[in-house]
């Protein structure tokens, strides 16, 4: 059954992209309150295309709502939970893009658009691999239920609060989510942990209304001065982390673990000058860069708002200034003690005519998955198949919420099958997905859900 | 002479009150290239105000022009050389304004506009206090040179070029600038000391592009924790600039000058609530604000552009961060040799995988005007006439690039008289001009010209 499927799924590759194009084109940014109606479009789009297909598919919630559809006819074969998410990120800066953003580019093998490989692109794989199995032999060898979110990149709640409430419906043996990557080009991959995270802001309060520096410059606080007293205060020069207790709960993995990441095709100076493009990296000294990214925590500031930027000299001491900063966790910090030890350390470093607000906007405990079951069993015949090489068990520095409440709320074990590649810009200008990642996965999807069904 | 004018003033002021609205209603916000075109309007609307009444006056360059005018028919009377400027602020933040900032709205005897006190209202009185004499008896006690510019706010340099270049037109007696405010209300004031200013740059430039911060978080250098760095170490905690050599031209004024400043009526704490509105006053420990105001340097972050500042949690690590910073100077410092040391230090700071870019964006350095002149005694006189108490020989902690300009390529003193109050909210939401004080404005310059014209 799958030899039928991975045939219909070659044949129609074309079809494939130009559908992946739709949903590329529709911006559905999530954290931008003026793209709301686009959110319910991309919904509806992807709730359409399911249902088309013989997939049971309904649109949940309003504003950025869920799409949940399900086919549950393959009597005592596994059920499998699938996840993605249909928003994206902002686009700024917009005048760094070579095309635009929403008007998806196919050039040298890659689809480029916002959301194309973060995370529509791999949405589409799920979806596409389910149509080729519907359309050849008319089943499927399990059972799926399909949840796409649309807050993924906004820290919403709703997905979260579904999965704790429905774990009736949502009843699974396995989730298997398509939201990560590729170690390199070729080399297939399973993620085996993720970082958390606690995202804050920090305002500082100092004047009641925006100030000219001339006349009261030198007795009015400067909400910028304090925010940079405290920024500076939060790590050492050595990116080591000082607020008290932070690293009371971190755990570095098992040895075993760590020598298998020293195997691991990897070459910091060629991630450096391929990926970052800096003069060096940075770091605690005495771990290696993938033990930095996957096993470290960190805490970088994201931008401060407040006063003026433009271009010219305007000369004011504003009255706030408010710094968006995000902390990575790692295995086995919890978010809450995180920000509460955050919080007290930023309010003890307030200085003089300077009120603070610290704010907690959202959290994400740090998952580690069991590398032994026989899901990753599964996935990993599935990609020898398809890539032809063994897998990687690799782990990923960013964070997914989800992992955490399905284990959570549904005890559920994931599988994190993804096809990004480490240069495919998330979060970033030119973001792309390499166009035969896109048929490798639909492919490896197959072959997942065909290995799995014949163990039934 | 002056009994009509003064008479002409008072029957006028209905008008002279609509006229200023005309002109504040035109966003000349000369920092933003978008009003360009609003900086032609102004400037033609202050030619043709000038010509109506027998002015001689014309527009001067492109972009932001100056508006040139003169009446030279005085024979042996003094000529005084008046300076304003017409450009105004940006108006940011916006929701912050009770009336938008390009409608005037005159209520409990204020007018309220971006540009009210600073410079467009105060401009006016010198333009109107011209006009009662020349439609009163055709003629004027002095000469006048109208010097009015429109880029005063954002550093330009038109200005002190055409200053530098045509000392010949500009040949004066005296300078007189109406771009200061009283002590206090009803308080008669004469600045004879001006701070100076160092606006600067500093960019921080970590990867190449945006990242990711989870997927790269921990081995990206990041700008922003890279400037914070810098900038907290530009300041101890009690206010004190660290940056080496920084107070080595800093001369406090003679001992008697600070004991008359103690003489004044002024209470910091009246000024913290009723201007300033922070919990308590900063700044170097032995110093009265005053002193800190007036006498002492000062360095503020004005706002930090790049990242992400929106609403909600975009986890990016900025390629990007660029400081704006500005440093106020006092008597003996030397603008550049502030920025030199600036720069050697902010570059001292430079952390792992950053490349830092400081740039210069302007500059002037501080001013002292002598308090004995026969121009200083002149305007005291009118002063006492208008206002009929003595008048405060003050400093302002702004900054007046004009004065050093008149000084250094005019051999002119200046005569700083001005009609803002310390609450008109200057740079900030809600600038406002006390109409009273335009009426006084108006009236102590019809005076102050009398006063010379007769000692003629």
């Amino acid at each position: 059954m799958s030899d039928a499927a991975l045939q219909y799924a070659e044949a129609n590759r074309k079809r494939f992209v130009a559908e992946l194009k739709e949903i590329l084109s529709i911006p559905s940014i999530s954290t931008l309150p003026e793209h709301r109606p686009d959110m319910q479009r991309a919904a509806r789009w992807l709730t359409d295309r399911l249902n088309d297909m013989g997939i049971d598919a309904e649109t949940i919630g309003e504003g950025r709502p869920l799409v949940y559809g399900e086919w549950l006819k393959a009597e005592g074969a596994p059920t499998i939970l699938l996840y993605g998410h249909y928003d994206v990120q902002p686009i700024d800066p917009l005048d760094e893009w070579k095309t635009p953003p929403f008007e998806p580019d196919v050039r040298d093998g890659n689809i480029y658009a916002r959301g194309a490989a973060d995370d529509k692109g791999q949405v589409m794989t799920l979806i596409d691999a389910a149509e080729s199995f519907l359309r050849t032999s008319g089943a499927l060898p399990v059972n799926l239920r399909f949840l796409i979110e649309g807050e993924e990149e906004c820290g919403g709640e709703l997905v979260s609060a579904y999965v704790r409430d429905h774990g009736d419906r949502l009843r699974a043996d396995v989730a298997e989510v398509a939201d990560t990557g590729l170690f390199a080009p070729g080399i297939p991959t399973l993620e085996t942990g993720l970082r958390g995270i606690a995202y804050v802001e920090v305002e500082a309060r100092g004047a009641s209304h925006d100030l000219h520096s001339g006349l009261y410059g030198g007795v009015a606080p400067n909400p910028f001065n304090a925010l940079a007293h405290i920024i500076s205060r939060l790590k050492d020069p050595n990116g080591k982390i000082t607020i008290p207790g932070f690293y009371d709960d971190v755990h570095m993995p098992p040895q075993d673990v760590l020598d298998s990441w020293k195997q691991l095709p990897f070459d910091p100076n060629e991630m450096l000058e391929n990926e970052i493009g800096a003069s060096e990296l940075v770091g605690e000294p005495g771990f290696t860069a993938l033990e930095q990214m996957w096993a470290r925590p960190t805490l970088d500031v994201h931008g401060i708002r407040g006063g003026f930027t433009g271009e010219g000299a305007k000369t004011v001491i504003p009255a706030t200034a408010t710094a968006k900063i995000s902390m990575r966790l790692v295995p086995d910090q919890k978010v809450r003690e995180v920000y509460d030890r955050f919080r007290e350390y930023v309010l003890s470093l307030k200085q003089p005519g300077i009120e603070l607000d610290v704010r907690f906007l959202h959290g994400d405990d740090p998952v580690v998955v069991p590398a032994d079951s026989r899901f990753i069993e599964a996935a990993e015949t599935a990609l020898q198949e398809t890539f032809g090489r063994p897998t990687v068990l690799g782990r990923s520095g960013g964070s997914m919420p989800i992992v955490g409440a399905f284990k959570r709320d549904l005890g559920l074990e994931t599988v994190l099958m993804g096809w990004g590649l480490p240069d495919d810009n998330l979060h970033a200008p030119n973001e792309k997905f390499s166009l035969s990642n896109f048929y490798n996965g639909i492919n490896a999807t197959i072959r997942f859900w065909n290995v799995l069904g014949q163990r039934r």
